[in-house]
């Protein structure tokens, strides 16, 4: 039996407390797989007295989870105490310089600075692992950096975030508001206290730059996300969308268009035949296109501290093994800078709910509103009728351009019978 | 840049022509992502004058695939005859003896003598890869072997035969018999003219049986598979179950049970409500539940030119680079030898249709079948009315063991009210 293969960990919250129990749990699995023992040498928290329900037994304790990235005894770093800059990023940094190996679920931190922490590692000539940080315990990073390498990937899209997809479900099947919904996945602890970096959409954002990178070979560019949250979608659109036999979900989307390198999260109208419109809950799902391999979809629990720690130690057994490949797939020198596509650019489908006032010649203005930008409808539903009362009117359309859509829709706010901003959400062709 | 990493491919059939055809048009690609050139260095197939679309230039040509994989100047031979025994094992032991790596996508050779050619492999110290052997381009090979791999796999399971997929899709889609959706699939290329091979769950099997070794580091063990084929299943099946909210999917499943190791590949009914029921046409995918990943799930096509090149040339990239993993899981020499436990102990749900005279006492003579044997009923519909006449008459079950309900139905078929051996589908609770 080979020697141990020594393990730091910073930061012991629900993540790190859940590595600990799988390696421990697991161990003699994970000694049979890596042919070599995994030993947790030195661990490093806030509060050092708090009962994480794992022994600490045996691992050397930093108050300074820094000083422990430079000084332990260890030849991996792993990095589980979150957030894009401040200790994080100097732990990371402080591993690299001493040239050990780093696993991490930090996807904000990659987002905006993955680039130029692939480089580090790579001069350091030591392993940056992040499957953790996308999807949680789907290996969707292997999936696009090993498993679909032989082809040129066209698309690369999915249900990114967990909290939003549950409250969205959850709107859909108990028919109440975003609010209510949010504040019922507050309580399960699916959402933070300020939810914001979930429900507008941040956190999808920096995972969809990850996966971007790796799809694309690009730097990674969070700066160049077009991000709408779901705060706006409200019972009506859903109840809406199943008629017209779709759901709606908070899609991340990025490929390659002829404008550059588009990158959108944003709600989305998704047809009840693809499989992704059935990925309900907390439950995340990417979908990787290639040249070769065609349609391939992932899907699985997005967080929590099972599945995380299972893509965190997937990474510890790769490093242990000695299976390495480049951060994000190619040398970080050759990530290329890709061009953004403008969103006014993009061209698709769009759903569009007005609120008006039911009188005679309300459609005629719409329509000729639309007809002005060369906007063509595909449907229109006007199914209440309350005269003189403001009663949803609904329309889809065939493809067309966003500038156009845009321009179409500021048209149709300012007419006096439209009583509401009017709501549009993309019809995605998944 | 680094020597080229050299290739022999025996086989040039759809997928060899396909393998060829993406090492050529994503070679900038792979060069960048392995930091050295795959070359194919030598060919060898039955007609050496056949035009396969894909140049030919500087490959050496064998027209005895064995006597290539014993001499070409490659570091790796990738098999892509087909076969369990014959010409594709004896070019998979002699590159194995020349100590050169080994990519192959023959499912039935690893199903039947995976353990002893993973053995040799070892003993050569050189890879034995299959990625193309399931599901095609789906990478779940490597979900299981390297991305899952912190995790004790509690089940593997999922659609594992585009072929019969497709069949059961069209069955339900066009109202219309096995044989008429058979032949039309034929017609379009999906099945063979001996179409047993997938229609009667062979093929599955073979799948099943490589998943299983890697999920469970079990010996692999094809003649423990449970079989049942989709010959049987009738539109009127299909019609019931999309009534009760099911869909009908050919199932291959493994699990540990107390019993041992439980292979079965039949006809399952699974709920509308689960993704898996979605997977509709040629798709093929693969559910693997872990104790810390929870349930995660693969989707993509399982077959074709394209989906099957993807596979094989990500195996090529993994041996390139240097990424190594033991063929399933482990040393050969530590995969167990699990005992199979026996169908009779399975337990799970039943949809039991019968074909019945409409008279007074039939429900009672088949209510008081399965008293006999305490299997309790969930449902009954028996909605056409025909005095005299055989009429549809459908049961579903509560969990009970296969034992007692193989006995009751022997029951219920002696009744002389009951016209038609009774169809039997298992409700699978996914």
């Amino acid at each position: 039996m080979s020697a141990p293969f020594r393990i730091a960990i910073a930061g012991l919250g629900t993540v790190g407390a859940g590595t600990l129990a799988l390696l421990a749990r697991n161990a003699d699995l994970l000694r049979e797989r890596c042919g070599r023992p995994l030993a947790v040498t030195a661990v490093s928290a806030r509060a050092r007295g708090r009962d994480r329900g794992v022994p600490l037994d045996g691992m050397a304790w930093y108050d300074d989870a820094v000083e422990m990235a430079r000084e332990a005894d260890a030849e991996v770093v792993v990095e589980l105490i979150g957030g894009s800059d401040g200790v994080a990023r100097a732990v990371i940094e402080a591993a690299l310089e001493g040239r050990r190996h780093v696993v991490t679920a930090n996807k904000a931190l990659l987002a905006l600075h993955g680039t130029e922490l692939a480089q580090k590692a790579e001069r350091a000539g030591v392993a940056l692992s992040y499957e953790a940080s996308v999807a949680g315990g789907i290996p969707i990073i292997k999936a696009l950096r090993e498993g679909l390498a032989a082809n040129r990937i066209e698309r690369v899209y999915g249900i990114l975030n967990g909290t939003c997809n549950y409250i969205l479900t959850d709107m859909r099947r108990h028919e109440r508001e975003f609010a209510a919904a949010l504040a019922d996945a507050q309580r399960l602890g699916y959402a933070e206290a300020d939810p914001g970096i979930d429900v507008d959409g941040v956190d999808a954002a920096h995972k969809l730059a990850i996966l971007a990178s790796l799809a694309f070979g690009t730097r990674v560019d969070f700066g160049g996300v077009y991000r709408e949250g779901i705060r706006h979608v409200s019972p009506l659109d859903i109840a809406y969308a199943e008629e017209l036999k779709y759901r709606i979900k908070l899609i991340g989307s990025a490929r390659l268009t002829q404008h550059g390198l588009e990158q959108r999260v944003h709600p989305c109208m998704v047809s009840l035949e693809t499989p992704l419109a059935h990925v309900e809950g907390v439950l995340n799902a990417v979908v990787a296109k290639g040249d070769f391999v065609e349609t391939t979809e992932y899907e699985g629990r997005g967080a929590g501290a099972g599945p995380t720690a299972s893509a965190v130690v997937a990474d510890l057994m790769d490093i242990a093994i000695g299976r390495r490949t480049p951060t994000f797939g190619v040398p970080a020198s050759e990530l290329k800078a890709a061009p953004r596509a403008p969103m006014e650019r993009h061209t698709g489908a769009y759903y569009i709910r007005l609120m008006v006032v039911d009188r005679p010649g309300v459609i005629a203005d719409v329509a000729a509103a639309l007809r002005d930008q060369a906007v063509s409808m595909e449907a229109m539903i006007q199914r209440a009728r309350a005269p003189d009362e403001p009663v949803p009117v609904v329309l889809t359309t065939h493809e067309t351009e966003e500038a156009r859509m845009t321009r179409a829709l500021s048209e149709i706010a300012r007419l006096d019978t439209v009583r509401e901003p009017p709501r549009m959400i993309r019809i995605e062709p998944l």
